[in-house]
């Protein structure tokens, strides 16, 4: 049988390592797929860099368009990144009947709904393994291997750069900006890092997860973000006293109570004795829990040209597989069929729950603790555990750390209010979230 | 559509959670699959006892024969262990045409390779992600997430029971007698334990992960099989003390130098920082080595009624999706299509490599030490570390714990037997092998 021909879109890292696996791995793949699998054409805005990267093999254009409608490609691949041309190619490649496959996490995030809606209306399959964590098999968990669950809750670590940035704090005791700049000049975190350390990126991928994960349609606009920061390397040493570890997760959750989802991202308080507290450096790692299974944990690396190229060929497997055999079977893309999704809303931020994680700068001074406890008591909100720093011989000030049992993060927004009023609260108070992933 | 009706063979533990899980989550499912997913009738050997198990809502019979063969049963799910009844079950079924799930690890290491040609000739699917590591989905990872990537090793925590011990006797410091018999008395081990303690069980899971991912046979019969019998409590804190945990892992390797593969089963020091090595209780955890993607590690709950469920439901939907589609483009059962598996012969234990772990009690001498290295050194085996116990006062013996790099087990039996035969050699040497699954 003919192997099945890709046109792969862009000529970056991931497109070198989807070449290269591919090559590398042509007898082991087609010894699975039971039909080769071939990059028919690479199209590459500068053609001549293209060359240099992907060697003298491969054939070359700088025309995507026509590429993506060529009679003999079977398959799209689209590895450009961006959200406006990655789109218009997406959707063309689409109406010209053929499955893509993608890694492109912001696209899909935002896009994600017009993609899919056009993709099923053309029968064709779109992939996205590689969107979300990589080389990880997520999507797949999620979507089959996890299929007879209801799924409660997922949270991961899914950005590597924000993740090694904590690491490194961490370990070193360093300050944020400090591990930045080392992190930029490793390769770990980009010239312009805003998408990572802001939270965005990891934002998008669980977007992706959620909707797979509960049968909603895609929903960033809607998706809580609060990145790295403004974390200070004293909270990072305050947690790990208390047994904790602070990461930077992707959450989404069913909330029963609220009729709605959680969607969020934002350091998180995790306890160290959870396996994903103990995921360092660059590497990803995803929670799902659902009411069958219990929890199952996914770890590996989360970028990279070949880890990702390993999920978007993994992709490739699947279409070569669909592609002779009846569209209505296929797995869903969003893991349930597109007439059985639901409209269950993501909830604001004000009505998620979570343990919180607070750090007062105080008067040391008899009555301050009672003040404070007495706010917390009035919104109903419970102390877990306090830790109070000994202040030095002569020093006026010091560190109040409070845990609190989960609460409503709108009530916790107005005990803060008005604990951030009290003359004997020095400073802003740190507040960081905190989940027993149990 | 009407919904795919189950022939569910079997009515303990296991069938109780597939239905139970098919019940509770049936719209989901259905949301998932596209398809309603119904139990058609149970059959037990005791029907009365079923009934109690099961409640009243099931179609009971004792007719195993006929509930296989029966027109309006689309699919066969075999929950009744061993591989006696089971496998004359299941090829009937297969003969009849119909598609099997199973959750029997026993039954398809040792008769894998006869089931998946029966299967093959009759054009029917036969599913078992049950049967490794009970609810995690690693045969789904390893059979397509994984799919671009070239195998390199496999190794895993596999049997919770086993686990479950060695955790204890490291927290709390006890022997394994001891651990076992509380084992016992929680549920975590059966009255007869042998197939988990002498690592049968984790033997039967790891065979057929090795097929899979190297594209051979099932081959049982060549593993090599060390059970936790014999583990002491002092050698799990010299571990310890070494940077070390003791885990009894599946291991199955490729070994490009020795045109064949590594199957084996037997207690392993892996370094504390690892992942997998903080995997405690009944935990299972499998890390995956692929050339592309590099480790991932897939953990979760390994056996259990519902974990066990979510593994054959999200089998049954992979078979509700394959039922109208061309069983030609399927994915293949051991992951290689059947023209394409390889006669790689898996290694006798004696040429696996790994690195050791060794226990001497030695008289507390001049020279002992220096003799000993001498026949290491004899044998080309390189030390990677020594710690040696101070001995007491007045104490003539000691212990010597000796770390080596890799090598292969041919040469340590050798050098293990002229130390053994040393007059300062005061008792039987302990040998653990040691992984660094980096």
């Amino acid at each position: 049988m003919k192997p099945i021909q890709v046109g792969l879109l862009g000529a970056g890292v991931v497109a070198g390592g989807v070449v290269q696996v591919l090559q590398r791995n042509r007898a082991e793949i087609q010894r699975r797929a039971g039909r080769g699998i071939e990059v028919a054409a690479v199209a590459a805005r500068d053609v001549a860099k293209a060359r240099a990267t992907l060697g003298s093999e491969v054939v070359l254009t700088d025309d995507f368009d026509a590429l993506v409608r060529r009679p003999d490609i079977d398959v799209v691949v689209e590895v450009i990144g961006g959200t406006t041309r990655a789109r218009e190619l997406v959707l063309a490649a689409i109406a010209a009947g053929k499955p893509v496959v993608t890694a492109n996490k912001a696209l899909l995030a935002v896009h994600g709904t017009e993609i899919f809606a056009a993709a099923r209306e053309r029968g064709v399959a779109v992939g996205f393994e590689a969107a979300v964590a990589g080389g990880i098999p997520i999507i797949k968990a999620l979507r089959e291997g996890l299929t007879a669950n209801r799924i409660n809750w997922i949270a991961g670590i899914i950005n590597g750069t924000t993740n090694f940035i904590l690491s490194e704090m961490r370990s070193k005791g360093l300050d944020f900006g400090t591990v930045l700049k080392e992190a930029q000049r490793l390769g770990y975190a980009e010239t312009d890092p805003t998408f990572d350390i802001e939270g965005i990126d990891a934002a998008h991928k669980a977007t992706i997860m959620s909707a797979i994960a509960f049968g909603t349609p895609v929903q960033f606009e809607h998706a809580y973000i609060e990145g790295i920061t403004k974390l200070q390397a004293a909270d990072i040493r305050y947690a790990e006293q208390l047994g904790y570890r602070i990461k930077l997760l992707g959450i989404t959750k069913r909330r029963e109570d609220a009729q709605g989802i959680e969607l969020r991202v934002h350091p998180t308080l995790i306890p160290g004795t959870r396996l994903i507290a103990n995921v360092e450096g660059a590497m990803n790692a995803v929670v799902v829990q659902g009411d069958a299974v219990g929890s199952t944990l996914y770890y590996g690396k989360g970028a990279g040209a070949e880890p990702t190229a390993s999920a978007v060929v993994a992709d490739l497997v699947d279409v070569t597989r669909l592609i002779t055999a009846d569209p209505d079977h296929r797995v869903p893309h969003l893991a349930f069929h597109p007439d059985a999704v639901a409209a269950t809303p993501i909830l604001p931020i004000e009505q998620v729950v979570t343990a919180f994680y607070l750090r007062l700068q105080v008067a040391d001074k008899a009555g301050v603790l009672a003040n404070i406890t007495r706010i917390l008591a009035d919104h109903a909100i419970s102390i877990d555990a306090v830790l109070q720093r000994e202040s030095a011989e002569g020093e006026s000030q010091t560190d109040l750390i409070i845990l609190t049992h989960d609460t409503l993060e709108g009530k916790m927004n107005a005990a803060l209010a008005q604990m951030q009023a009290l003359p004997t609260v020095l400073a802003p108070i740190v507040r960081i979230r905190k989940e027993e992933l149990s």
